[in-house]
């Protein structure tokens, strides 16, 4: 669950939040030239900038079957880290605004929480105090609302949450603060051939209710940190039960080795905003053959947020020192993006 | 690794190996009708029997979207396992012979193996003394062979491994020890939008070698037992080491907790054929709609083996008992299929 992530991640950071400047249009549908390869006309949110040169110049290398750099169909794997790539992550992730708000639902049915820390934090409301709880505290609140239920019944209560919960700053729905760049570019990727993968320190069953329909990716195309699972059999029938108790978590070196073990090759592409991505980006890098790895760099103070070295969700400095000296993509989202969220 | 199986996989079974008896024809490519949905055209090597008409109904059932029964593309999830499902598994399993022909392969860079166990035993041909030393004995015979090197390196060596190696009994290669009528089915399936899975007891990586070429499932659609991995990024660039320590088990329960796990939903279709797949249609039964859980009953002991309750590869009693009390099919290798090997 990226815990330790998600203790700093009460560190507020300032933001300003400017719906209104959004420019540029919602196109995610990607279009298909009359040979079978999608053009990057569908890419109306991305403005003429290096970056959409050098990501349409890469995909044009790859599926060009007399280029030096083709890449085989079943070989076109890209991966999508989530929070602050594919949907936004400040002031906090938004997966534990979920837990929050599961307490407080649960509630009616705990009275002896009032009593318990850290939910009790949460009930009153105090996030500060929550925080000050450290690791232990967060890690209580997240067994306690993503544990002790079967997989079916957890799906459905994050598909409930997604469909309506709101952002406290934006207040937009979660599920409608994913970039809008990024859904044309799954959408362009897919028009040419590549699988995308989201590979993302969240849990995966918790993107699996809501992931597929915003993003078009498939659940078994969702890669995550896992909870240890059982699976049972009695007179009530059969079921994964959830436990209290991480199975593995899906960052840093954790994400080339959850590829391995699940993908079982190296993707050609790979995106992410934070250091916890790196070891997915030298992964990609280090295949033979032409590769894109490739960070989303938050200078969007008026649009999103900016934020890289400072701060404590989705910390980029070790990862950017890299992506310079290797000559990796870094998409400027304040310059390379004419809109940041879908438009309504 | 199935450690526990493959010990007692060195009892070996009695059999007769008629080769010449073999009938049909090995058509394997799956034929769409002038409405797009595959017809059973294809499925030359299953006799006109019951357990034809019952795969046939199904799919026609999942895929006609009048139906009560229609199956959303999406959720088309069928899962195999491997090791007496899709290719043989007797005498013993094979990739222990893989086991055993990798510490031959070593044996001039290891002079000490000759006098380490169970190194020694291996070398000296002595299978016998192999069984004697127990899980201890297998499980350092497995690790030896198939940890302390990176990912690439071992799919190299099953790669060239697979290309020759022959079984000690038929002189068929092993990959060519797979069921042309289940060649058919995979094929069938897939003309019909279902996604095959293979998820077995056996090692991913092992499988992810040959599998795809030979079954035309891709890498990543290969569910297997795991070892612990560990990303190094060093001077030498980046790579996924082998760690010689189990990381996952999937058998029995596993199936069912790796299939939610990666897959994320419960399949429609499940083949099988031991008691370790129980779990597996158990779940794929549990499933609100139709589903097909199938055993193939090993009963042909001219053409390949007869085996169920007795020995200790591919043991099934408590699956059997289940299959008939709940009326799931049961495949009859003799009776339902006019081949077994693909011809050459």
């Amino acid at each position: 669950m990226r815990v330790n992530l998600f203790v700093v991640g009460f560190v507020l950071l300032a933001f300003t939040s400017c719906q209104e400047e959004q420019k540029g249009t919602s196109e995610s549908q990607s279009e298909q030239s009359s040979e079978g390869i999608a053009t990057n006309d569908a890419l109306t949110s991305w403005n003429s900038t290096p970056s959409l040169d050098r990501i349409t110049s890469f995909v044009e290398s790859v599926t060009d079957s007399t280029s030096e750099s083709f890449v085989i169909e079943e070989d076109r794997i890209a991966v999508f880290d989530n929070d602050g790539t594919l949907w936004a992550e400040q002031p906090m992730y938004f997966q534990l605004y979920f837990a929050i708000d599961q307490v407080k639902a649960m509630a009616a049915d705990h009275p002896e929480w009032n009593e318990q820390e850290p939910m009790k934090s949460v009930l009153a409301g105090d996030l500060e105090s929550l925080k000050s709880q450290g690791l232990e505290g967060i890690l209580k609140l997240v067994m306690t609302t993503h544990a002790g239920m079967s997989e079916m019944e957890f799906n459905q209560t994050v598909k409930q949450w997604a469909d309506t919960a709101t952002h406290p700053v934006t207040n937009l729905r979660y599920i409608d603060m994913v970039y809008q760049p990024m859904l044309e570019l799954l959408d362009y990727f897919r028009a040419n051939g590549i699988k995308t993968y989201i590979v993302s320190g969240g849990g995966v069953s918790f993107m699996r209710a809501w992931a597929p329909e915003v993003y078009g990716i498939p659940k078994e195309q969702i890669i995550g940190t896992t909870l240890k699972t059982e699976f049972v059999s009695d007179e009530e029938g059969q079921r994964v039960m959830r436990q209290p108790t991480i199975d593995f978590i899906d960052d840093k070196e954790g994400k080339p080795e959850n590829i391995n073990r699940i993908i079982g090759q190296k993707p050609i592409i790979a995106f992410g905003n934070s250091d916890g991505d790196l070891a997915m980006l030298q992964y990609t890098a280090s295949r033979q053959g032409l590769s894109l790895p490739a960070y989303i760099h938050h200078t969007d103070s008026l649009r999103e947020y900016a934020y890289d070295r400072e701060g404590h969700v989705g910390v980029l400095i070790q990862g950017m020192e890299e992506a310079k000296s290797k000559g990796w993509l870094v998409v400027d989202m304040a310059k390379d993006w004419n809109v940041i969220y879908p438009r309504k």
